[in-house]
């Protein structure tokens, strides 16, 4: 048997490895000084009591034999799918329940949905990018084009009329740049998409951390988008369900290409190669709708909000250029005096004993830049802007 | 953008949406009639009590802030790897716990894994067969060859040293027919498999309903296998998952292609696209393996397979030829007086208002064939052989 070469084009990727590494040898010559770590992209806060009520209740239903549930539906529970639409029903969005997908989160669906298209399809990437994007393209071996995000647009890349793509990717909030599309911005994407007969994979993982109501929400607010977009959204970072796992993605009817419904090549996709998600975990997702759930998980957004303001109250103090940390959980900073990302890392770490994320690890344009995030804990997060304040 | 063209060689599986219509039309016409279903393959007992309380604990670790867990480890958590590896160890096969990759069920990983494969591998796929390896074949648009598996050799097809292939999916207990492969015929496969090259997919989602020692219950059992063999199991049938979703996939260090180790081609597949099992439910499974997890999960078994001995003696009091339903929850029996698959179900519908599988539905060599399962609640098994036998 052969193994899909494909595979032998990727990259290894080191940098989370080699942060691990630099913190472990810094620790070892340095063992009185105390680090914080503002580079993770994990929540930290517990899963909100609401969610925690129904994913019990859940368990003691499958423990009963009246109660119990073997196979779900096939996109997920209709009560979870009719959530999402009333959360969707909310930003203005009507979405009909089957043309929701529940999945076990974006990173899932971002990957697997490559499935559904041909692999002479043309791809474009922004430079820098969630590694994801790119890795799972270069696994099927897919032509990748970048267009540069930086200073000057802001690290919001807009559409290149004279450059021809089949598959977009837009992430917004945006990770690792925290930088936020406005609504005339996406309209471009949005024409843009329609014109080329592309389709734009639109990742909203973030978009709950939207503060400011003139950001769209979701692509669906823009004209057109129901034709040419497919939206992933996640519980992960909405509702600290990083270990819980549950996503979701939106394929609308109008989606489709030489009369083919992208939605039905989707639902033949996951029918065939997935079974859903634990029915505990989509009770446990469908009560983050709860008028209770909102309210809680509101109480978490605004706590990780209220730590990136911190850390850009300090930045602009300081007179740093960044971008995110208003409508997003990352911040994303120019190196000052012109560093590299991997020499400020290295001052950071050895001058102040705080850990983040350097730029070049989200690509080729992330060089000179370097990622903070906000899911940190407040005290950790004060200390440490005090630190580098103190520089 | 264009589709995977290969989609759209995908049949429609019409098969269980035409049995529900037939007996939707039999019941709206015979409302007087109580149809008893023995053609699903989900489980009915609920989930053990060990499991139970093992996901309430861990669903309220989740909800305070010192044992919230947020991204868990990249295969799995190690408790649950570990507790695998020590039920393998009982059946005499020793795997490191890295060998062990944790997802949401069996079905996916038998589908996802053909990403780390090239495409022009060619695909021997034993017929009757469980559909879903054909079609994520077809989504890929690899080649496919078929064996025959028949009464002559009691559906367990072998290899034919004439043919060359790449991949072999084997599946024991059978998933459609209950038929269980020896020790010798493993063996013989394993043989094929490295004189040629192959990789042997190994589904062994049935394993625990083998009760007669002398059959393997695992591919491991046999020597050589590390070295060509994957194998794919799932709590789904061993626990009463299916609504729970858990399965796990072993690889091997040995398996190497060229010099690459598919363990690590799978790890980088599943880092990039996956991102694993809910803690909660994971700390479920893990309970599984525990003294008392086990205890529990053999008395439904053993419920299944009394429903299925109830089958099997009806069987052979009329005489009916089958296979299955000793080692296994299914029994594949053949139509009584040459009766086509679909005539036997109308027959057993409008006689004695018993549904079953028309044995067609999974591939050419099913017709004249027909599944029953013991998934079934005792009182409507011991009905529905009663009436069976007043035909």
């Amino acid at each position: 048997m052969n193994i899909n070469k494909d595979y032998l084009n990727l990259k290894d990727s080191y940098l989370f490895s080699v942060i691990a590494k630099k913190v472990k040898e810094y620790s070892a010559a340095n063992p009185d000084k105390s680090i914080i770590r503002l580079g993770i992209g994990d929540v930290t806060l517990p899963l909100a009591p609401a969610v925690v009520r129904a994913m019990q209740k859940a368990v003691l239903e499958m423990g009963e034999a009246d109660t119990f549930r073997g196979y779900g539906e096939e996109q997920g529970y209709s009560f979870l799918r009719q959530a999402i639409c009333g959360y969707y029903a909310g930003k203005g969005v009507a979405l009909h329940d089957d043309e929701v997908f529940i999945s076990d989160g974006a990173k899932s669906d971002l990957g697997n949905i490559l499935d559904i298209f041909a692999t002479d399809n043309t791809v474009l990437i922004p430079d820098p990018v969630y590694p994801v994007y790119i890795d799972t393209n270069i696994m099927a071996g897919r032509k990748i084009v970048y267009i540069n995000g930086n200073v000057d647009n802001g690290f919001l890349s807009l559409p290149d009329g004279t450059i021809n793509v089949d598959i977009i990717y837009l992430c917004s909030p945006n990770n690792p740049t925290g930088a936020v599309y406005s609504r005339g911005q996406l309209d471009m994407w949005v024409k843009y998409a329609l014109k080329n007969g592309a389709v734009i994979l639109f990742d909203s993982a973030y978009e709950i951390f939207i503060q400011d109501g003139s950001f769209p929400t979701s692509i669906y607010q823009i004209e057109g988008a129901r034709e040419c977009a497919i939206e992933f959204c996640s519980f992960s970072k909405t509702a600290g369900f990083t270990g819980t796992r549950c996503g979701y993605t939106v394929v609308p009817h109008e989606l489709k290409t030489d009369g083919t419904a992208l939605n039905k090549l989707w639902l033949r996709r996951q029918t065939t190669k997935f079974n859903g998600v634990s029915y505990i975990v989509q009770r446990g997702a469908e009560a983050v709708f709860s008028v209770e759930g909102l309210a809680q998980i509101k109480g978490s957004i605004d706590y990780y909000l209220q730590n990136a303001r911190i850390i850009t109250d300090t930045l602009e103090e300081l007179g740093i250029w960044f971008t995110g940390g208003k409508n997003a959980p990352y911040v994303w900073l120019k190196c000052p005096n012109d560093m590299l990302s991997w020499e400020f890392f290295d001052y950071l770490l050895e001058r102040a004993n705080v850990v983040g994320t350097p730029g070049t690890g989200f690509g080729a344009n992330g060089e000179g830049f370097f990622r903070l995030t906000a899911f940190g804990n407040r005290e950790n997060v004060v200390e440490a802007m005090g630190r580098i304040k103190n520089l």
